[in-house]
């Protein structure tokens, strides 16, 4: 099958090295004014200006109608496989209960597991795959999904037989197991649950993600538990990814470079010696600001020392029913932009080819070049900035997966 | 043509006094479970629990699958006839630029005057159109939308028409007339521009406006000049909107009630003295959180004290290019609840039947009841609360006006 997409205004390419982009290199984004894009058997085999194209005869033809064109968004941190919603307590936290309240009556994330442990496999497909279509229609073509509602066995690996399962609407998934998210309600001590975590569910969820992932923070688990997390899901093949410093800085960013985590996520908190140990290491900083909205902070990572220090920066949505009830990059991209300097090129840039690259995927996905995947999105604006600049509004168009459009408005 | 709407999980009728609800008032958003509508010609006839509807038989049959159902959502504040965007000034103030270094070089609000000015009437209405669709499909059924960006006779004109002519997607425009945006670049003094405004160019807007406005802020208009302009305004049989206490507090709350607007709008820095002048009179409060956003600020207006007055508070986009380039009461929504206290019924009551009765339109839509218009939105979600929760999703599954579906996802 071979695919032509022509007549685009402005074509966003990100090419370049398919690594993370650093500092001022995230403002280098490929652009191509007037450019066209082929396509065969889902891969791209041209992707620039229109003057240079080769002649290509293609089975399907797409018409951009002179708009703008990205790689689709990449999201590298979500939960979006829940069941139930907290729309409930997120009125009652405006107007003044407090979380605490909330957890002690048995709400909070809690009532979260609850409702996941509870709901059948297809019921918790069906909810997620909503979750996973408002992603698409938002732009987004690959993502990461968290376990971390069951923390127990069962309910984690029909978390991410599910995560799996939403690849049917055309979503790429890349697992990672969270079951060191909370200590569950059964009454286990700290040690007692971690221990089962690493000799009972590891062992039996590994076939089943690629990355695992531990809530860092005081009152859930510390730097000891993080290292013989790390240690164990390593002798599996399993990559780490690590929820540090959202609460207060507790060492976490340097404890993520010394364990050589693939990624240090939220960071809200962490000191600037954190931020530079992670200039040291091969660790990517992943951002989360819509988590910050969703808690009523204005406690924002420090983008401007991470940018000073050239650190390959990745936003993602954190999409989950408590703190951070978005499935929207672009809406990430305006509080990037509004609320912590971020030029919308870096926005973008860290929505795409350094979110790949904190996946491993950016040899892959993640800019739009040939060799790589055809997924991309065609926008209804004719400029890359006006993505984080409408805010609130469905720009997404047409969305494209390997060649195949997955959604169109 | 009849129409029937069956199977609807979750009905907010609105249904009560065809006034502004106040204060606590504003929870009863007449919640009925499982419920049914009939449309005739348009209009409603039986709005309610299925259990108690009368027999119906429909031309046509629309299943809202259980989902929820809201009046349409009204707008009563936007700007959304306007040429180009300012995408890059918005980039350029998250990187450290002032607005006042924007202004100096000719950007800013001005930018978008020149831009008005240059285009003709037919490209302001493809890109009016393109911004009026963006607002159905959030929501809205009905929008306020004020001139302002021409600041001479014949641009204002071309805006004024170019709002009449959006009705053509299905919107409902109530106009009105801003040519008191701010003095025009061409060299007036302010008071020679009051003075043409007033001789010259009220009589030949009136009859393609509803209302006039003023922005009343330091630099811009006082109150002297807003006196005067309401009183012309009024011989000519035109209602009053005002932009007051958005930049400071000058007394624009208690000017507004003085000279009994219709609304007092923005309200970021009114006083409690101001605002309890309010509860005086008949001047509804509009608040505009999306450009408070939007200009980076964390002024919010008093909402608890306003509440505490039993104000008939009305939420708005604000849309314009410059502090608020959003289409969407739903973001809207989620801002009123995260940043100001609102409850998620409070958010909606301010968006449909305070809305508008601020528009003096309360006894034909805003609510569902018999007699009034079929403008209503099913929504991708079970309950109301979820509307200002999913914040950058794009909830609204098919909107309908007058019984006909003006979008459908």
């Amino acid at each position: 099958m071979t695919v032509a997409i022509r007549n685009i205004g402005q074509l966003v390419t990100m090419e370049g090295p398919n690594r993370g982009r650093r500092g001022p290199e995230m403002n280098n984004i490929g652009l191509v004014e007037d450019g066209e894009i082929h396509l065969n058997h889902g891969f791209i085999v041209y992707a620039g200006p229109r003057s240079q194209a080769p002649s290509f005869t293609a089975e399907e033809e797409i018409d951009a109608e002179g708009g703008l064109m990205t790689p689709g968004l990449i999201d590298a941190h979500t939960h979006a496989v829940f069941a139930g919603n907290r729309a409930d307590e997120f009125e009652e936290r405006a107007t003044g209960v407090s979380y605490q309240e909330i957890a002690a009556r048995g709400g909070g994330i809690l009532s979260t597991v609850r409702k996941t442990r509870e709901a059948t496999e297809v019921e918790l497909f069906e909810q997620s795959k909503r979750h996973a279509e408002w992603m698409i229609r938002c732009g987004t073509t690959t993502a990461e999904v968290k376990s971390g509602y069951g923390l127990n066995l069962d309910t984690e690996l029909k978390m991410l037989k599910v995560a799996g399962d939403l690849e049917i609407t055309g979503l790429s998934i890349i697992r990672t197991f969270l079951g060191c998210h909370a200590v569950p309600p059964e009454g286990h001590t700290k040690q007692e649950y971690l221990d089962h975590v690493i000799h009972d569910m590891l062992p039996r969820v590994a076939k089943d993600c690629e990355y695992v992932d531990m809530f860092v923070e005081d009152k859930y688990f510390d730097a000891r538990d993080a290292r013989r997390y790390a240690e164990a899901a390593r002798a599996l093949g399993l990559g780490v990814r690590l929820h540090v410093d959202q609460m207060r800085d507790s060492g976490g960013a340097k404890l993520a470079a010394q364990l050589r985590a693939e990624t240090a996520e939220h960071l809200e908190h962490a000191s600037k010696e954190g931020l530079a140990s992670l200039d040291q290491s091969s660790t990517v900083p992943i951002l989360l600001p819509a988590s910050v909205y969703g808690i009523r902070s204005e406690r924002y990572p420090d983008y401007a020392f991470m940018k000073e220090c050239a650190l390959p920066v990745v936003l993602a949505t954190d999409f989950n029913p408590g703190s951070s009830p978005t499935a929207s990059l672009p809406f990430v991209m305006s509080l990037a932009v509004s609320k912590m300097g971020f030029t919308a090129a870096e926005a973008l840039t860290a929505c795409t080819i350094n979110a790949a690259h904190s996946l491993k995927r950016a040899t892959k996905i993640g800019s739009l070049e040939a060799g790589k995947a055809g997924d991309l999105v065609v926008w209804d604006a004719k400029d890359y900035r006006e993505l984080p600049y409408w805010v609130g509004a469905s720009l997404a168009k047409r969305v494209v997966k390997l060649g195949q459009t997955i959604w169109v408005q």
